[in-house]
């Protein structure tokens, strides 16, 4: 980001074709079609193609001849019967193609989730721009966020998911965690020495290809070395970018894990981005999940069994009272039932 | 098959939603999308969904910001290099749904292939109904083979991609193969048992169940039998269904093992079958499929040093008779090119 | 089951092999290895090989150039980490190979298990024994459950993990359910249908065949039926055998599934066995699994909503008897710190 | 490497220990079990585990109760059958462990092989030394490839399977590919300038960090910038390390692909020394391997009619002459019969 005028074009070109379709089309969806959702300083998620729908997943879970729904009411609550009992295959026959632009260190864990299918750019075959994720970039550009929040206000109505980071200081007591924030000099110190650290970088590079990104060539005298062998003096900051296709049920786990307040906040900040999609992809399932999957909490044996010795018996003896608490919680009655059974309460 | 009514009926509203799109679409394979490709005698394949098209390995491989095709003989040449070259990245990008019905023994041998998402109709909640497969069923019902091949016609304006099956002998030479065909009394026999122990069969099921398909109940002093008990009676030529999901490199695989001569006469139905369907859908991939995994050959280390061997230099050694030799394939210079360096001859 | 005296020898013949190794070995493992544990009427899981323990857990989640543990609660500790945040890679370092026997229905539901290698004996080229699943079979030989659970305590010290199995009722409330237990005459008809129309359907393989399972031609101016066509009069509840290899965290996954109440029992029965071959192989992982997937319960979001709702705040207030509580359930000070969190009670 | 003494020690230590195994066990495997093999400057690859040998893929081919070995004749027979044929699921019931230091971009390129499991060293917790790899370092220090080489023979018998590699320059004609060699001036400053900006990217490492990778602060007035922050202006030329597990099926797929022409030759130092491991750990496997799938050559469709027309009839027309050549080149007559075939020459 920003896009180039040809980039641009190449999208609006796309965005432009209709066509007529039997499949399932859902509107939200399309409407943000192939447009580049900013994520980070220039970071993008570009929603290529998908398929299926929340009637998908009754569809399959029926083996059905037709579309398998039947009323909005009994679909919401099959699919939330099947996200509460990990009934996973139904949630496979949706599908999402997306095209990501993301540094390097975020493409690493990310890649990590096996079950999805991936083509990178290739530094070996084309060269890599200079664009480099720098934290707190804010100190830099003081415009850029409110650029990327106006932004996101236009396509999702709601502002980013995620607050604009900070830099973090290393935790003192947990070797993985961020700490504080870097205040003052040390943090000013610190944007400058990424920043100019991976501009020379850049620099280094193309003299070792002995040709510049824009394709002129440096010194006509020499011959330059393998692009693949050139690029290996990038840091890891540097962007790429992949088209990348997975299957919803994979999805949900990879945003279970990667929304995770343990997950690294730049790779939350795409996490949580995919998040508002997928809500306006399935929204039926969206619900379910954060209701069952995202929101919730398991409990041990040993911890069941605590928590069992800690229950009001006086109050959990009120049936009124205990049905009044029910409905406070939008819960159904068979969810219900099935967290009682599982605090010893089956009666 | 064939269906019911009510299938029929879900099958043509479903074919008569139509919406509009921004993702690529494939008329031809709109044009069958829901319908019931019979296969066998009671089987069917249904399109369901689709996503991607040809122009998307395109856009794929160069993780394009638009569709990233240029013009139909540059796309074909990057299908076919990709293709040549086992680049299956790229086709992993389109993604197909179906609706099979098919025998139990066929089920079995197809859900071998794990990297795909299945849906299948639960015998432990729903009952099975009384069809079975019976190979060369023409024997009972000169008229069916006739039907089936009337309705593929229809629908893809040529015949069915095998011919009838006859009830074949075991091979004496090959333990896994199928020999001659069984003729007189012999075939009439089999035919004969396999229908009439599938028809008892399912009496024993319902019998089990104390309960009619239907729903009727049998003896109402009885309680019947658990439906996940009862079906153990089932021989595994009864039909199944489930919806299957796959991409489309995953999918040609299956295609290159399931319609190979070595495989079950009854698999390759359904295989030969999706040949015609992946036809329409991406016909460029098709061509390049069909050219380099499906009619070539592969040829080992010392196999290759033979062909070496066997080649005639003198014709070889003029070069005009070469290039017509290579015209007359449709070969381009570059594939030419490298058979000729595999055959140790690089000038 | 019974095995064959062949067999019997050629299992005792690998037993009576024994070689050094450097690397890490389960003595409680060793024990069993190649034995056939008896599972239903013919069923058994063989354990044939496995890679890696509780210390390979460790030292891969540490990277690590030697074994990579410490000290043993150290490393109890470690796993059990791991497993509650659910860090899955490192179960994945372990490995294990079974050779298992069982009804066809059975493996039908095990092959949904993707991530696992499975080599299937082929019913194309070979012949397949009558020898069918009954359940309940003790109706027709008292004898056979007193002599597995014999055979259970010798290798396991302990009786078989689930009850011999009565034959189930349809559940009225639950399709999916078993009910009560048929009794008396309709018990005695449902065991009696399965076992003659097994053994009569066996006669028919055979004489489609012209062929005995013992190699002995029936007609000698009969061709016979193709072995591949000829099977398919085979009711599911025939044995089927395969080698089967899995990572242990898919193979935690998969016990976690079909121990449940939900599955059906006769995939129990050798989930249950596994169990215990898990316990003798990696016990430290086995009781972390046990206590955090096995014996405890998730709750949604909403669902912890009223769980706060029904907490006696006294009893929370009272640190003495919180620490006597949490000190009896064995969790550590850490586990308890994240239930209370998850409790909304953080300090 | 070079190991650090506590490393080394760890090593030896795990090294010293044997039990006694009823699992296959293969000694040349053993016997290098453990050790650091060298790959480029500072990597290297260790065999942390195994399971299964040559026999394991016979007996899980028959799903045999005992070894499933016959003869060595046979069992390579089989074996060559099981490879020629793409019976893929036999190889995929041997497993192989290892440890392995890499590059971040070799790593990059490696992890997009899916099916092996993963366990990598992180920078979220931990320091990243300061070690990277260059190119052509023998200018650097003379005696390292020496060194390497020497190591090699000790442990494999044989010299590097790779000769060390020269500063490559891009290829003009081909945008993947390395063309001639940098030379004189040119080579000497791209050394120079990836040595001392690797140095210069490692001095900034730790000082974002705020502390050395011994572990000393820089300044304890300063907070330091949060692991996983400050490795980001590390350049992919450093190493990263991991745990990486695989079945013998998957494995000879990536060597397959990555002992290619066209794959990197970074990463193709490492798939070349694997070679050699798999050659010690299954020898009639690497045999199959070699000729059928790495020496071979597939022909397309239209290739195929070529070389039908370009076969010399005289020559193939006599029996003794082809009987000759085929005995010249090892294959057993089954296999020439099937080449044959392809060739269009069935008599």
């Amino acid at each position: 980001m920003p896009l180039t005028p040809e980039q641009t074009a190449e999208i609006e070109a796309q965005r432009a074709d209709s066509s007529a379709t039997r499949r399932p089309t859902v509107a939200a969806l399309e409407k943000v079609l192939y447009q580049a959702l900013p994520v980070l300083d220039h970071g993008f998620i570009r929603v290529i193609d998908y398929l299926g729908d929340d009637a998908a997943i009754i569809q399959a879970a029926r083996v059905s001849y037709g579309k398998g729904t039947r009323k909005l009411s009994t679909d919401r609550g099959l699919i939330r019967y099947l996200m509460r009992h990990r009934h996973t295959t139904p949630f496979e026959m949706c599908e999402i193609k997306l095209h990501v632009k993301l540094p390097i260190f975020v493409a690493r864990q990310w890649i990590r989730h096996r079950t999805a299918n991936v083509n990178e750019y290739s530094a070996r075959y084309s060269l890599l721009e200079n664009e480099f994720y720098v934290p707190d970039r804010d100190y830099l550009d003081s415009r850029r966020a409110e650029r990327r929040a106006e932004r996101q206000l236009e396509l999702f109505d709601r502002p980013p998911p995620l607050p604009p980071e900070h830099l973090a200081a290393q935790s003192r007591g947990n070797r993985q965690g961020r700490g504080g924030t870097l205040r003052g000099d040390e943090a000013e110190e610190a944007v400058h020495i990424i920043h100019s650290e991976s501009e020379r970088a850049h620099t280094h590079y193309e003299k070792l290809l002995n040709e510049k990104v824009s394709g002129e060539v440096i010194d006509p005298d020499r011959q330059g070395l393998a692009r693949e062998l050139a690029r290996m003096v990038l840091p890891v900051n540097f962007y790429t970018q992949w088209y990348w296709k997975i299957d919803l049920y994979n999805l949900l786990h990879f945003l279970g894990l990667r929304t995770d307040d343990h997950a690294q906040y730049e790779i939350r900040a795409y996490a949580n981005l995919l998040c508002e999609i997928v809500e306006k992809w399935v929204p039926l399932v969206w619900e379910a999940f954060n209701d069952f999957h995202r929101t919730g909490a398991d409990f041990s044996g040993p911890g069941l069994e605590a928590l069992r010795g800690l229950l009001d018996d006086a109050k959990l003896a009120d049936a009124d009272k205990l049905e009044e608490l029910r409905k406070g919680t939008g819960m159904s009655p068979r969810e219900w039932r099935e967290m009682m059974e599982a605090l010893g309460r089956e009666d």
